[in-house]
């Protein structure tokens, strides 16, 4: 009678566009379902406002690919869609007990990456290859984003704590929990968000909210209170009426306090003040947590000023990526084999460069480690020589090959991720990834971490890859 | 070892800021839980590209309030969080026996709204009014958001369909079916995201991707295989390689076909030339579908230019509301019984006038219908005089009360919804939402039917309330 439309994890299979369907059934239909297929999933241009990107929500992809199914009523609904009247019975039984078989190789979360890069390829059944075009995109799309959003703010707090409070405004309920996740890979130090905080194993924060102040009858009975029940985790809001006096009545009231957060007015103008009044009254201890429609620019402005803010607290900017709320990635087509042979496959549409074939990226740093090009190729095809990951290959694959480990070349962006389905090795920790994004972050030319648009980063494609679009184009 | 992060239905009680279990745990430790407080939910600015708002989300807010709960996980989290070590054994056990009891007024899903006026108002037990805070706002936030641009976009498209395509660029996969159910609420005719459809009853549209065209060697044989499998439902992409010829392929592949896709390139001129060429062939009864990057704007300006097309797919621009990715959506006590009385509650923050009080917003129309102005006022107290709903009633309760059948004041936008946690009458379906927002958006002001920014909507204060703010400012 009423639905909250949260998402069941076994119930996912039909989270996707309606002709990833049809175009499954055709495959079935016309005998290339099991067509060996390559996707690759990349972002298109990197948004005005972001020097780089932020990879992110592999793990959230990973978790879908595995459980991939349909739930039988899915099934049925598909049965009695009047669009698939002409599809034979044994395709509704394959979609039912379909397992996603695939090889994937992608770009490990926390990793800096631009436009035209691969995130992520797919080499499968070309059936299977296809149907998660969707719930890839978006997941990997929501994380990206926000981590993206999320390392220029923490680059703009010079180490000062940044905290994500924007559950609130966040795109639905799920999107606050993928919002906290991505902020902390890109550096935040926690959430307001409780359960995202308890699924993921990382730190929260709150405060109050004005409600606990306007709730007695006077601040600092409020304020005392609050210390009493939290004597360790004490921030006191003290802008509701008058923010000077909010804390000259924090420090009246004799509360426990740990710090004080400003949510209104000039942040500037009003730390300096209220940090003076707690420094007047020897609480050089308090803290100064500020919060209030922040982003990157306003925190960088405030820092300029001298404003003696000690933690960030940011919530829409960063949960909605504001300035960028989209990031134009798509998932292509890129080589295919067939009973004719195996064939790049791209689309030539006007201003659209697609290149045909698997591919990987190098990453050159230079003697400072700092990165300072990336090249990409054409995957080299698996070589024998080269050690074989488990057994059961019944056709070639990608996933071996390619010498991956660094050289010459530089270091390769993609790993294997999926062979046939199964994790190639356990997936990183939230704290490994997150160590990765900084150490990424650390690595990038110091024009790419202003704010101002910098998109000076090169990225150049192979001269085989060129020759092979100018070949067909 | 991975997670979805997609949310279970019996696992929202923490889905919320730490402050609000704090400040939850804070009411019971200091006797105030159980005071009887009214919270109010209401956007505080329109958004400088939006003349109106369409108010969507409520069916996803109730189900989350009547289905509340605390997984014993959750529990176990918060006893073990350092900041809860002070609060005794007894908050735990009622957090973890909580039902929600309050009783809530709200604006119907559908109704248009602006600045200022309350959606939602909650009155129960301060505690628990609280802590629903955050899942309410990002609830109501999210559809709010997508309805209003798709009611933008659908007036532009002048009657014809506008489907929702826009999942993979939704900010996760929950985001998506939101999406997509208040694009449909606001007149779009459907979505491509399946299992929405599915879930919501509404219709699915897919047509193929690049990728189905470049599977095989040839155009041509793209197009007859589709036709031949979905005789019904086929609408052949053609702009994979060349928009023009792809139309004279798809007429010389003799495929099955009610309709193309243009989804690329200059969309007005290749859809004039695409007409001629369906119309030389005597294939008048095939429509054309437009969709790449499509808005409000630029529908308007295709039509403008006579372009022939038949239905637009829209997907970023609608499902993250990219040009106003956000709602400044807030939730603040208005009023509250505590042992000395009840009081009128309200912040004096900076610009920002929050007005003490339950209140009811009266919307007057014109001799033609249209809606000509909307009046907040002070909510009346209950009076015993009008039929009484149910029984049970062991407090003063706005929810009987305020004529709010119509009159001389207009129509009363805020309906009883919920009474002690439970539905006052049966949800409306979705089909009765959208009907409600298409005859809403039909008496608005043409002026706020324009693209162009036009926040010209007289929405006036009662002279009461206003008196009791420079009372208290």
């Amino acid at each position: 009678m009423s639905q909250s439309l949260n998402l069941d994890d076994r119930h996912l299979g039909l989270v996707t566009d309606l002709y990833e369907l049809t175009m499954a059934a055709g495959y079935h239909v016309y005998g290339m379902a099991d067509q060996r297929a390559t996707f690759e999933l990349w972002v298109r241009r990197l948004p005005s406002c972001r020097n780089y990107l932020v990879a992110a929500g592999l793990e959230q992809a990973v978790h879908y690919l595995r459980h991939l199914s349909f739930a039988p009523e899915q099934i049925t609904y598909l049965r009695q869609h009047p669009a698939f009247r002409h599809v034979p019975n044994n395709w509704f039984e394959r979609l039912a007990s379909l397992h996603f078989e695939c090889d994937v190789w992608a770009v490990p979360e926390g990793t800096v990456v631009f436009a035209g890069e691969p995130l992520l390829r797919v080499t499968g059944p070309l059936m299977q290859a296809q149907l998660i075009e969707t719930y890839l995109i978006t997941t990997l799309t929501a994380q990206t984003l926000v981590a993206s959003k999320a390392a220029r703010t923490v680059t703009a707090a010079q180490g000062r704590p940044v905290f994500d409070f924007g559950s609130r405004r966040a795109h639905g309920p799920q999107a606050g929990l993928l919002a906290a996740r991505a902020s902390y890979i890109a550096g935040c130090t926690g959430t307001s968000n409780t359960e995202a905080a308890r699924l993921l194993g990382i730190p929260s924060l709150g405060t109050q909210a004005h409600s606990w102040i306007m709730a007695f009858s006077d601040e600092q009975e409020a304020f005392r209170k609050f210390g009493e029940l939290f004597p360790d985790a004490s921030t006191l809001l003290i802008d509701t009426r008058d923010t000077l006096q909010g804390a000259r009545n924090a420090i009246a009231s004799g509360a426990a306090m740990q710090a004080v957060r400003l949510d209104s007015g000039d942040l500037g103008q009003l730390s300096k003040e209220v940090r003076a009044i707690l420094d007047d009254a020897d609480r050089q201890d308090v803290k100064i947590v500020a919060s209030g429609d922040l982003n990157e620019y306003k925190i960088r402005d405030l820092l300029a000023k001298g404003a003696p803010i000690d933690l960030f607290g940011v919530g829409t900017e960063l949960a909605t990526s504001r300035d960028e709320p989209t990031l134009n990635v798509v998932y292509k087509l890129v080589e295919q084999e067939t009973p004719q042979g195996t064939f790049g496959r791209f689309k030539l549409s006007q201003g659209k460069k697609n290149y045909p074939h698997p591919k990987q990226v190098y990453r050159q740093r230079d003697a400072h480690g700092t990165f300072c090009g990336d090249r990409i190729v054409k995957a080299l095809p698996p070589t024998p020589t080269l050690p074989h990951q488990g057994g059961g290959s019944h056709s070639p694959s990608p996933l071996v090959g390619e010498g991956w480990g660094g050289g010459e070349q530089g270091d390769p962006l993609l790993v294997p991720l999926l062979r046939h389905g199964e994790l190639v090795e356990a997936l990183p920790s939230l704290e490994e990834i997150r160590r990765r994004c900084a150490e990424q972050v650390s690595r990038l030319p110091k024009e790419l971490l202003a704010l101002e648009p910098c998109q000076s980063y090169p990225v150049e494609v192979s001269e085989e890859l060129e020759a092979e679009l100018s070949r067909r184009g």
